[in-house]
């Protein structure tokens, strides 16, 4: 039985991991942090992680920088290890954070999503197996309010494909203002923009008589609640400090 | 009974051609006409037109610009009717060709696939019912020799899309400079060049909770013979005079 | 201005149908009605329709059959269009479904997803051009909680495409324990099952050279909460008294 | 520069290898074997591998099981590798093959294309990496002429699959005439079919957030030759006598 807090309980996301730990047998919900409200859920809340006296084995963090203080205290006096799903830390908040991981396991990752993460590993082993002789392109898809293009996912699959190519790759954003045959160094990379498209990745590899592609769908956005729980379960077996990711909870399928 | 000849007969696409229409049970060829060599084939080769004296109901020709004028005063004085699917005529021959289907029906088209022409209606269709509240993307594949982007039928995706919006559109073929929002006037067109690939099409209708894709896969170079064999089939029961095209061809099912 | 009545404001569609119509600046939400609760939220709840007082252009329906009898009294009387989109009515309460929709106009249809609907009209018109020397073939996708197999869209969509054949089509949910080649006049039909996805159909048709693929994929459940309000929106721009449905929605546009 | 020698060099197959070979700056054709007719092409052509007096580093066979006994007679004198692409041995020819890999290197796969053994590969991973919580299922396709269903790569697929999962797996073909939710340790695979479809693979891993796909499609049906060129490039590298498959080839880049 793995006994988790949940920080930023009644915010959305935390929301959503409460509803996946609920559908675990494994899993129990011991208390919720939120600095807004104290109060008793199906769980009791506090506003402060110090009024908490119980036992717990992982807390996950889906609150937001300012509890970052408290949150920090509470997991290295208490030696509970901590998932950080929380984005927008400013630099001195990054080294408090590697500074109390020398003490405690803490888990951050650039994406909380293990399915992207998977495909981010399968990508290096497939460029590395196909070579140069296939043509690597990534199309990425979201919903029309996103901001920026290509998304930050799209440029760790490019850079996980890089890997395989022996020259220096070239990303290519688009092709309407060149008239010449593709490169073998090229990376296309396109972004798709509408609707409510939550997040698709795609990543072809193009040969000269088939196509290999590796794509990943987020069918919602819980999917980083998914991956905290995910997270949560995999540090809670752990004792060594250390700052941890999605990449080491994969690799431990090796 | 359909009797048709194949100008260009000797070429790789006149060679497919005879392919297709060996397997219809209600096409015979009854000649071809090469310019590079007279023969036996499994019909007589004739280097001119003006050698055949049979009878015939349809030509379709994949040969080049330099044949045409035989072939337009062949069709014309025998009053058969010519499916044209060479390129690259000057302007001075399409002159010529417009005079020429005064006289005789004429099919020409800027894309002889069938279903292209068939996505061209469906996406004009999809785009005057879901309006503007659904997100147009288009995404087009085709192998790493093509030098232009994106595709001619990409664009001409575009323009039928278009159609179905109230505002002038905004083509945009890349995302990567601009950090701001998707606009509902955008339509987004991303060109990817890979390996082999033949030609791939894929219109996006994106809405809030649904997305609509439509696309079109070519399976081999041959899919313009196979749409030429339509279009002669076509041609062959027409009478009237006329430039036809393959918006006819789909039009006269609706 | 679509004044709206939402009857069943407290469920999980009442709230995504209040969600959207926040949205839209033309529609506004006048009342609730739910059996379990009145009360104040952003606007009046009522447990009984018979308790409200003002003005409004249409009601949208997500409660249940229990509520029907109060609804068709309230609508009839007050001469307020009415969709329904709760399920599960029982032989009677259609009859009195019917019985309303002689003076009232009524909306009611099988799946209320708007895109659907005009996937169903892009397949019936796909079928008529392409016919059948084309193969049509149907995969659906849903998550692994759906009891039955093939979904009633599937079943929709291959009538849909059957209109186009000649043949009587013959459904085929398995190949593997025949051994022969596919036949002209039949529509293969297979059903994927698989963690959350919400439910994506796919019709193909396939032909020598080329493939046409048509695809609805919703994005969460909320689209029939975007149906409902599409519905809404036309059923209160219309005086006569008739049963209507998502065909009529996407013929209108026609 | 690796000096090769096609065997079948006059069928389908074999040309397809001569034209991949003819567009490799490091690969030469040095002579063709071919039962039914010796002759000159652009490299000498010997009705018996008896008559070849020159040197080679490998032969790709595309020929037929009649050929066998000469091609190993010849491979294991002049102790040359052989790949080994003909299907349809009888099994005492399965034995000399057997007993020639004792003494030179032979490359045999069941699967001659490449990208499908890497997508082998990666399934295997994937499986291994996300386990019970996503639900597999395969979805194939092929043209209308395959007889058998579901394909035998499918099969494999599935197999790669079911590495991953800890109970025995369920191939279920058909879900229409059972009325249950998916079960955890079922397999779900799809056989579809229609027109020219070359052959394409789709494994679903699906979770409750995410799915992923993994994807191989065949853009031709000269997949194979390409494989053959790229084993006959490995096996010419190689000096240990030993049966080797795909696998190896694959395998080599981990």
């Amino acid at each position: 039985m793995v006994r988790l807090i949940i920080s930023g309980c009644n915010g959305r996301m935390g929301r959503a991991v409460e509803a996946i730990c609920t559908a675990e047998p494994d899993v129990e919900i011991v208390a919720g942090f939120d600095l807004l409200g104290a109060g008793e859920r199906e769980f009791p809340v506090f506003a402060s992680p110090a009024d908490f006296r119980g036992e717990a084995d992982v807390v996950v963090d889906f609150s937001s920088p300012a509890a970052l203080n408290a949150l920090l205290h509470f997991a290295r006096s208490r030696r509970i290890p901590l998932v950080l799903c929380t984005t927008g830390y400013l630099p001195e908040q990054l080294s408090a954070i590697d500074a109390a991981a020398r003490q405690i396991p803490i888990f951050r990752s650039a994406n909380m999503s293990f399915g992207v993460n998977v495909l981010l590993d399968l990508v290096r082993r497939a460029a590395a197996v196909l070579g140069e002789r296939y043509d690597v392109e990534i199309v990425e898809r979201h919903h029309n309010k996103k901001l920026d293009a290509p998304s930050g996912t799209a440029l760790m699959l490019a850079e996980a494909a890089a890997d395989g190519l022996s020259d220096t790759p070239e990303y290519v954003y688009e092709r309407q203002s060149i008239r010449r045959a593709r490169q073998a160094h090229e990376i296309g990379i396109s972004s798709v923009r509408g609707g409510g498209i939550v997040g698709d990745h795609e990543v072809l590899f193009a040969g000269r008589d088939e196509v290999i592609e590796l794509r990943h769908s987020a069918l919602s956005r819980e999917v980083f609640a998914s991956g905290a729980v995910k997270a949560a379960r995999f540090l809670a077996g752990i004792d060594a400090p250390g700052l941890y990711s999605m990449a080491d909870l994969v690799g431990q399928f090796k």
